[in-house]
């Protein structure tokens, strides 16, 4: 990972900055959408094995949920009613890329798990030590990522036509990902502040957005959708 | 739990019995489609937190199942191949058995899962301790009864309506459990032979479905059914 800001010794954040319990709850609602989002697009599964690789996905998402319910009840707060205000972002992105087949739903996993997973490690780099730890425990690969890149370059291997739709379906993941955060950040405004003490200031997001869009190129590369 | 024969000192059943890695199978795929049918039917549920308590218990089912993959693995099976033979019946049971209200969702859960947990729990006195282990492991609660026991008691007592109804639903629920037993034990003679080997004889089987059938009408009643 590249030398930022936010990698100072000294942690920008405080564990009591506000933005912490947001910060818990976006992640939280993250995961229960992850949930049902994946139980659903596992029925687009050719096979049983793909079925059960993609639930086992999904529980794991659960006991991410269940951690930062933990990280949120210490600390004197309900997860149900620090979620709601991100209810409505996190529901709009992922109507808006509702996966319509088996290798789109695999590709908006891996890549929009990958921006996601990005965005908040930088984040975690400026959080205290305690509260790094929850982020990063929540942002744990689910073990899976080899099985949803080799269906994934088994597709885009065997038809050009895929492979077009593919790269077009990644970008567009890049585009509402990017959509959605900014209309949260716009929102709340603990969150916000949380973000750009984080980074700096307003030049560093610019740079850590940049970062970000190299990443995800890297990782369309991995799928074989370059 | 009454004394049965399948409670005698001696195991009844050899850890190596060709039904036990039947056995394993059919508790896999019914951990699997118990897992897409919570996925499902979570959402029905009028509020978030109803949700989200639906996603933990179809989480710990994928624990479950892990479990059992395990055990057939470290008996050079593979689940997949093992568990085929068992889609259709389960499958059948479920399509049989598709809940339209939120409500009903909670009473097939709790009734549904209560009758093969019996079924499961009296044929593991009867297995070596090493396999009985893992069939009692993966029948385990997995802590969410008394939510759904609230939400159930609740809608029974404000409407004589839904109680008539899902008293029905109820009865329907264990009648189609045992039509479904029934076609995968006429089919698959090593599962039957360490049945009847674990209840002892016939009587005995016609016994342990007596037993159910009262433990089923106990579980209505803790719904508020009676």
């Amino acid at each position: 990972m590249d030398a930022t800001p936010s990698a100072s010794l000294t942690p920008a954040i405080a564990p009591d900055h506000p933005g912490v319990p947001e910060l818990f709850a976006v992640l939280a609602y993250g995961e229960i959408s992850a949930f049902y989002r994946l139980a659903e697009e596992a029925q687009l599964s050719p096979t049983l094995r793909g079925k059960v690789a993609v639930a086992k996905m999904a529980a794991a998402e659960m006991g991410h949920f269940t951690t930062l319910e933990r990280a949120l009840s210490e600390r004197g707060l309900d997860v149900f009613d620090s979620m709601a205000p991100y209810v409505r972002a996190l529901d709009a992105y992922h109507a808006s890329t509702n996966p319509s087949t088996w290798q789109e739903s695999m590709v908006k996993l891996y890549v929009g798990d990958g921006i996601a997973a990005d965005f908040y490690r930088e984040i975690a780099g400026a959080l205290a030590p305690e509260v790094a730890e929850i982020v990063r425990d929540v942002l744990a690969e689910t073990g899976h990522s080899q099985f949803v890149v080799d269906e994934v370059r088994h597709a885009v291997a065997s038809s050009r036509r895929a492979k077009d739709r593919l790269m077009l379906w990644g970008r567009r993941l890049l585009g509402e990902a990017i959509t959605q955060a900014q209309f949260v950040l716009a929102q709340r405004e603990e969150l916000t502040d949380l973000v750009i003490t984080a980074t700096g200031d307003l030049s560093n997001i610019i740079a850590l957005f940049d970062r970000m869009q190299r990443s995800h190129a890297d990782r369309m590369a991995v799928l074989g959708l370059v």
